[in-house]
């Protein structure tokens, strides 16, 4: 399997090399990027070292179709210039950005303020979501990566909504995120001085994966959601957690709502269901593709607390990409997956 | 003033040790400790070498009575085991653990899995929030200083419920805090290598400050709210973020509720409200007596997001405190406390 | 006294505004910028709204001559094209960074690689390291405020060389620092995804503070130095410790070394040395002017472990500007910086 | 491949665990503690789950006696009353204490205020540095696995000594770990809000390592070393910088230096030799077996600072400790350790 990761000095695609570098069907990782080529990337990031030690190169169209999987680490609106001419051409495709994601071009616009990526490639785009895509995703031509936050919380909402466990109509979710989610471009923000030993609420009710995550419940549940949803940065490099709140639906109790939880993902080899844990932490995912999930009942209010957590680069971005390749091509799902998550 | 610190080895008291250090009207520091004594509280911390050398002194009445004010900075359940045999002896006091916070001996009990204090003692004691309390404070024998996570999120809840821009029936605070909340008693929670790079919620739906906060909106605002409210911890050592939500109540706007909060605290020194802040942090008051708070209206859900932050050792604790001492004084409210935010 | 700071939205000035806001004899803070202008610094620095609101104002002369006090904050290079005009015409000048602080226009191009400062006026700049030039300080025009290393690293090697103690030609100072030295400005270096979690050694045996610590070596002891010095960052935002190693001169011991720091500090308020503390650290004086020094021979080697920690934006920076402002203009040292350091 | 791991849930432990789950030739993996049994070990560590689900198990011979490689990642003490009985009786065996490491036990005794193991146990055991000891690893029935300071020390300076290149009496090691190698047990010391934004020095010229790396110098170099070696805690939780010092000999080059460490080495897959890095970090080895060094030849002075970086969990524990069970067993040294570096 030859790979291309076009952003590669991103750290989507940094993560990818650190995923494919020991994925066991993959032969060759050849890495691209936009704005530098020429370089070594071992020279750029150090501990690449020995590891990819070859050059970025410029991308080119028909370098991309001899590759058998092209994965885009890239800003919000360069995977729509360069995806659509590579669909059908051979390789399978696979966009980490959130370009192919959101149905309705005027919503994509609206959010993310650019402009929307050809319509027929957007109807192509299956959302990779395995735990609930799996078949599509299995005969794409192009898979849209879900982002980080929407897997965080699609997960651990979608099976409760689905069996009308809680009240779609009142949901608020409260996320959290490492700041690696803001990406590698210095800026005010992600100063170490000024973000050291802070906590930050950004985006107020205004953050892009709203749209995604209203689509994607209505898409699989058939219910209409309307969710508050905000998010916060926290002075730590890798991991999310999305703590979400809603009045219980139809007198729901604490055991329907974990035994729904751990009767969809039985199967699943990367979410797992907790019980009863007093403490629930990103560490616990922390480098590894895991969603865990636990569920809160609180009869006092009548409402439910859920929490989940991933790696927002694994599960919520690189892992879960490589999760699709593994799909789309026929390998086993957890190939080159299976790491035990850095507790310390 | 003399000034005695029961528990001064715990965090609130290290806290008070270095607001009081500075205050205008404070001459003598005297500092008790249950636990520990005849040991130089700089022989244990360092950094009050030639600030405060003298030595910790067991806790006696007849020694207390001759101080000024007291401050109780100790573990649930100590302070109501002292307090009560000083009331009317001399001293001002104040405490600022739970001890004398919950008015209802039972819901105390309830929550806190502790014996409650003698309930005359708890009907004496005013709680010490003064931007709402002023009048009561002033006139006090004894002041149950509020927790750290009530000040954050009653003080930019309060308005806007007494006001009716907010349902109080449909709350939800997401309260987020660093880790010197939880004392400086060593545990693996708190150990650094597991809770670095790792943020976790705990005691879901069911931390001691929950009736807390219920028992004072309904006091002042003679609303009955219903309240789920969720802490999590941030790998950060100061600061809490309270994130709360709640639909709109009779078409309130924007303008209305940004309003009702500047109005509110127009002549309060510690309570700044911002407006249109992109970004809004715990370290806009690191170190400082400030809280600060923002209101974000959602006219796609008709939800209102409000943020609030303070400093948990400061306005949440030992800032507090010393406002309040200082109202009990006749002193300036600000006496001591007319710290700028380390925002470095 | 009315104060200017040119340069005020630097690290060095936002701390200067931090300690001048309760200076006892200040009355007004005027704030310039060579960069940004009539914007309120409290809208860039949320942190200051209510504090200082007033606007960031040009660098004009005329202005500037009008002030009691005017420090400089300013990148390498700035404050030489400015402060010469200013030298007699009325305010005190204090500038923080190393335009004035080495003698030799030769050695400072060839370490700084920037046009060195009008000679006459480098001539008039004296020193400003408190504890061992206080008389020169009192009657100075214009006071070259010492580098955040080479005060750490000055204060704990001065007395042990002047008393001929340890051997000044085989020194060696291995120095660590906070993030804040390095500025307000991002880059790849301090943008906390990379930096976090993460310690790094840069510019070594190249730093730009290595003449100015062998120059005040060579000139307070008259012995000539031969050091190794290097720099390391360190995931956290304030405080520098300096780990110097050396062997010792003329059979001293123990005893004699301690006591000799403990002999020429004994009347100065803000170094404090330690014995035989098994921990040493830098938040022993964080957000304080203390330097606190410890000295550990070692028998077995024959050498000595000469540690010192201080706050790299106070003793460092802001609070020994300050403490030299209160010795230009006859306060007590002590005044504005009588801080307890944060322990917590 | 059975695994035994005595002491799996300290860190070592747990690293162990990481590592093996992914081993190609590893197919059981059984928990060991002394002081926890009869609980799963995913009940105390939830990064686990689904992972390694069974009990913690007591330490009973027989029991280890059929396992194919025991590693015992305990405190000091604890695997020198465990091993000696296992000697030859199966198992391979892989100490990552300090139990065996020093061949004196007089100079055990001073350093480790402990009793030394058995004599001949002692003296069976083969220092685990693959880079220097390989033959004797593969042969070994106890390895001794180094200690993590000495293991960046060693590698680093161990070519230059051998080759004369620098003087081995005037050595001095300024050493820097994150907190993870202190251990999994909570203290006032590794509190995360006393820790957290402090930097400190500890054990000041007095840790055990010191013996361990003189001794190694001494018998892989033939020549005697005198060592001034300090350690350092950094806020973070993984990495180890050894910052060396030491006079040049022989007139040696920059040019000298590096060509010794890249010829030493050039054979080996987790030694990386660097050039002219600017900056050098942890970060570089993050979660990998690497171990990169730089030398930098500063003419000014005539003496080299030598830059050493590693995992401390990997390279400097349970990542050396898979690399000698590979030598033992005849794999590839790289089986299970060819893992990316987690740069963010």
């Amino acid at each position: 399997m030859k790979i291309g990761i076009i952003g590669a000095t991103g750290y989507g695609g940094l993560e990818l090399i650190r995923i494919l570098h020991t994925h066991p069907h993959v032969t060759e990782i050849h890495v691209f990027s936009s704005s530098e080529q020429d370089i070594q990337i071992s020279n750029k990031y150090a501990h690449l070292v020995n590891i990819i030690d070859h050059s970025l190169q410029p991308i080119e169209i028909d370098r991309l179709k001899e590759l058998n999987v092209v994965f885009t680490g890239t800003p919000a609106g360069v995977a729509s210039t360069i995806l659509p001419a590579l669909i059908g051409t051979g390789p399978k495709l696979i966009d980490l950005s959130g370009d192919f994601r959101i149905q309705d071009p005027a919503i994509y616009e609206a959010w993310y303020n650019h402009k929307p990526a050809p319509t027929d490639a957007v109807q192509k785009a299956i959302y990779g979501l395995p735990e609930w895509n799996k078949p599509q995703i299995q005969n794409a031509e192009l898979i849209a990566n879900p982002g980080c936050y929407p897997t965080a919380t699609l997960l651990s909402l979608l099976p409760l909504i689905k069996e009308g466990l809680i009240d779609p109509s009142q949901l608020y979710t409260d996320a959290k995120s490492g700041v690696s989610g803001a990406g590698n471009k210095p800026s005010q923000l992600t100063h170490y001085s000024e973000l050291n030993e802070n906590f930050s609420i950004y985006k107020i009710n205004a953050h892009q994966h709203i749209p995604e995550i209203e689509q994607t419940i209505e898409t699989l549940t058939t219910k209409k959601p309307l969710l508050t949803f905000n998010t916060h940065l926290v002075p730590m490099t890798r991991g999310i957690m999305a703590t979400s709140y809603a009045p219980l639906a139809n007198g729901a109790t604490q055991q329907q709502l974990t035994e729904a939880l751990k009767t969809r993902y039985a199967n699943e080899p990367f979410v797992r269901i907790h019980d009863n844990k007093p403490v629930f932490s990103t560490k616990q995912v922390y480098g590894s593709n895991y969603c865990d999930i636990q569920v809160v009942v609180d009869p006092r209010t009548n409402r439910a607390t859920i929490v989940s957590v991933i790696d927002n680069l694994m599960k919520g971005a690189a892992g879960q990409a490589v999760q699709n390749m593994n799909l789309l091509c026929g390998f086993d799902e957890t190939a080159g997956l299976d790491l035990v998550p850095l507790m310390i």
